[in-house]
């Protein structure tokens, strides 16, 4: 089943290596296919020059394995957490990109310094609490899920207007309309976050870059008055 | 039309990647046709690995599309309003090259601290204030042009031995006597940027090369007394 | 004698230019045979270009050469000692790795500031002191492996469960249970080692994650509960 | 004349895009016949893709060519110097490879923090101040040959000992045996540049490396009693 999405989830965990966010089995992707009401995500601890797009593994959004010969990713909890209660995602990425992660370890959200930042995101890219020890013990994969889930809605956040989040002492998710943009997301965020770092190193007092500035970047690619690339 | 510059164009577009200055569709290269009073840019929002010599679109001054099937550069009427006050320059170019990019979140001008900077610009590359409210709601990209072109003329620089500025929260912009050329600025740029940010860190009292050393360098590189190179 | 071991060293020894940790010649890999009482190591000085499987050097746990036409690396001594001592390693691995050294200079162990950390090590990887004269005089790579044995005994450290640790003003060492899985943790310092630097210069005052956290991450994939990747 | 020499200094010079030390046409590299008198060195400002053996040029000690169609490297009279008051180096290389050159921008010299540094250098790589207004006006080239001369003999330093040094605010100059060797101490000293670099910011507070390790390290490599390598 779903032999389509498999190919294009394994082809986006393949563009992680290209893109030099992994080293060895680190990284995930998935892709969901909503009116199947499953996803499809790599196998836990493959490495990535012996993936298969036969190997992707099939999962519903309570994160039951439905179909597949290995175990899905050990992060299968959160991503199913993700597509159940988020509905416009078609794709979730985590990786330990390392700058991003450095933001992660560092316990801090990433500013919106420039219009590269502002041009994906609509303001800070979060940087969440670690989960408590009873969240820990009792569901550690799921709760991480619900933590992003419940503080994008308590910072009353869109997830659309901002697809990426930093789990603190951890790493980032990256989400998308499907596996191929959740990837990109991830790309872009990297890139914002070497660049976060760069910036304050050279001005330890910088500020944000001024809200008008950053409407207007957001909003000449998203939206309705977009008119950044090939248009409609 | 001037299939000879769209190649060109094309070709000096595909450097970017090369040099490793560009994510994506980030990033973008003119060359123009001062007889034909028109430019050739780079389509808005085409991957590099797609983008083909047919694809470059043909502008005038006032950043009209005269010619091509795709949408310009959303930077275009930046690259327009160069070309139109600023007669001795051919290319065009503008990145989010990490170094250079930073600086620009920054806020700050690059100083010249050394000759690798001498050998291309005569004293620091500056970076221009943010624009107003009023200037990006009218027009952004067209008033990013203005701003150069003005700052340059306030701060008495002249843009040929300056061949490059920070647009401030934004990134680079970097021309030259055609396009290849300009993407040669944009290069030397990145690299001056890096190595400018990792001299601070060394020496955070470090001062900028004396003037002297600055003029031997650039001096012995342009000008009528140059003797570096094969001559003229 | 011993040629599968040798052409398993070869490889592993092979992978270290493959993963960006070694120049030239720095950097060594060896691998043992308990039942011979032996282990293989690269040759001294030889370029990883001209390296073959043949070139490997025999050696017993005193540092002795058993076979092989080349001085065995400068380093074997070290390596002796620590097959010598403990029991349960099956491949070690020094290089020069540029962030883990730079750790190493700087003379402080490696924190544990997250997730990616706590996968592989449980707690900091030790920076250990430099040694005295009088070791340095008397037999000093061999009084390199007396000083790591010695310091993870002293701090009750589980040398399983922290495969590698920092020599001061000298570099890394790591091991694993074979030498594919030393060059593993070899790599996977290197990644820590960025990240931790990169952590500390974007938060100051950041502290280790909560030891819960590390503990869910160590023993997700280490242990009898262990549910990371295909299982035994 | 001296074809064997021009193709090992063509392929020296072509080391240094190899190792990534060079952008553009900046670097060369020269190597000497001290029987004919002479040296062989990069031509200047070609890029190294076009470059070939036979566009070498011969230059005497007092830096006048003696053979070659194109113009020497802008550098050739501080190469000539060199080679004119150092009897025992074969070799000279100038870069303005990315992290030295931030030393010699910064104005200080790489202390020797650890092993890496102690096999290559006897104590630090020192930062020679920036030459005057008259010796600049003068004959600058010449006059950077004669600083470095001069200072090596000032600071009683050996310069087998010591094979390179920084240019303050321009970048570094390193030496050896032949055109190889030479280029082998670059590669080094970019690399200690930037362990060093991460070193100070892991320890502000670091001291170099005890006396008795860098000893140690330095004389396993060099001299009678080493026994590094396959030696003697």
């Amino acid at each position: 089943m779903l032999e389509e999405l498999k190919k294009k989830v394994y082809e986006a965990n393949m563009l992680l290596p290209k893109y030099g966010l992994v080293t060895f089995t680190w990284g995930n992707v998935s892709g969901v296919s909503r009116k199947d009401g499953v996803f499809v995500i790599k196998p836990s601890g493959v490495p990535y020059e012996d993936l298969r797009p036969e190997d992707m593994v099939v999962v519903d959004f309570d994160g039951n394995k439905v179909e597949g010969e290995m175990n899905p990713s050990s992060d299968t909890p959160t991503h199913a957490y993700l597509y159940k209660h988020w509905e416009s995602i078609g794709g979730v990425v985590h990786t330990h990109s390392s700058y991003a992660t450095s933001w992660a370890q560092a316990g801090r959200s990433i500013p919106c310094y420039g219009t590269t930042h502002a041009d994906y995101y609509y303001g800070e890219v979060p940087c969440l609490r670690t989960l408590s020890k009873e969240e820990i013990d009792e569901a550690y994969e799921k709760n991480t899920g619900v933590l992003i889930v419940d503080e994008f809605a308590r910072m009353d956040k869109d997830y659309n207007a901002v697809p990426a989040c930093l789990c603190k002492n951890h790493g980032p998710f990256a989400w998308g309309k499907d596996p191929v943009d959740a990837v990109h997301s991830a790309v872009v965020l990297e890139e914002v976050a070497k660049m976060a770092y760069r910036t304050e190193i050279i001005n330890p007092k910088v500020a944000p870059a001024p809200q008008v500035l950053q409407d207007k970047h957001y909003y000449r690619k998203h939206g309705a008055n977009a008119y950044y690339g090939q248009g409609k």
